[in-house]
């Protein structure tokens, strides 16, 4: 993302964005200056698909990512607002990932913002209706990242990004008109 | 439960019982000493519904699950296996809570063990296909709890039920022939 695409007055900030998913879990952590300029911090996708039982894999969910927390220490988090489930089994397991997830952002005093897929497209990639792949390409590119991208992890740093232009157009709501004419 | 009804030779045991949901999570809390009497130790039904966003009343469930952990110290946890939900959205809510709940579980170290609703009605009254107010009759009548019981809290105390039911049984199957003879 270029500064002019976006340029909050707000006060830079570390952002953790979530993918949650009942097999992988994608995590993406940016840091955005009071520019609007993004660095990329740290990625990876929590593969929880081989523990034994269905709690353990929760289990793994809430302590690696209050394990990342603590280390990158995000102040504010974005996560995805699930798409209707294929069906009511799959549901119920994507939200126990997605209620481990949650609890190891809160539990940690982060407020956690939700949001839709077809928003995390159209911050990325411009349209509502853009596929996974250009998702990973732009990721890449907006944050300079080299080489092949996990799909959850861009995911993740996908939501992150959306999160931190939706903060920035939130920041521009509240400045009075007296301050864009100086800008 | 009169003792001839489950006479574990299983060192006694706190046992929590979980009935998670999305609205209101039921917790029954009891002691199964090494002949199988039971004894309540505490109920009750954490309302989350008033809560303003989604992931507050996921922080609450896990918050209050996990002091009441602290404080009753139970050794291990029966939660309900989710039956099949009506539709995607309902089981996407009921697995984000079933999720917090098991997190704050496991986070405190106890062990989950997964009971289907027809085993606890089948450990409780009798039949896999109980009502929920003969489970609540029953369960006043096991744990000698006067007035009346609220359905949640209800269906926890009796997974914690079905679990001191199992365990005593599990502890049996391990007992040499000439052990039960002695009996």
């Amino acid at each position: 993302m270029s500064a002019s695409h976006a340029r909050p007055l707000s006060p830079g900030c570390r952002i953790l964005g979530i993918d949650p998913g009942s097999q992988r879990t994608g995590v993406g952590i940016i840091d955005v200056d009071a520019l609007g300029k993004l660095t990329h911090v740290f990625h990876g996708a929590l593969a929880v698909a081989g523990e034994d039982t269905f709690p353990l894999r929760l289990k793994r969910i809430f302590d690696e990512l209050a394990a990342i927390i603590s280390e990158h220490r995000p102040a504010e988090c974005g996560i995805e607002r699930v798409f209707m489930a294929r069906n009511a089994d799959s549901a119920l397991k994507l939200g126990q990932a997605r209620g481990a997830a949650i609890c190891a952002v809160v539990s940690q005093g982060l407020a956690v913002h939700e949001y839709a897929p077809t928003e995390v497209k159209q911050a990325v990639v411009g349209s509502g209706r853009g596929d996974k792949t250009q998702v990973q390409h732009m990721i890449g590119v907006l944050l300079g990242i080299k080489g092949p991208l996990q799909p959850d992890a861009a995911d993740a740093l996908a939501i992150a990004v959306t999160h931190a232009h939706t903060r920035a157009s939130l920041a521009r709501v509240c400045i009075p008109r007296t301050a864009w004419r100086r800008r």
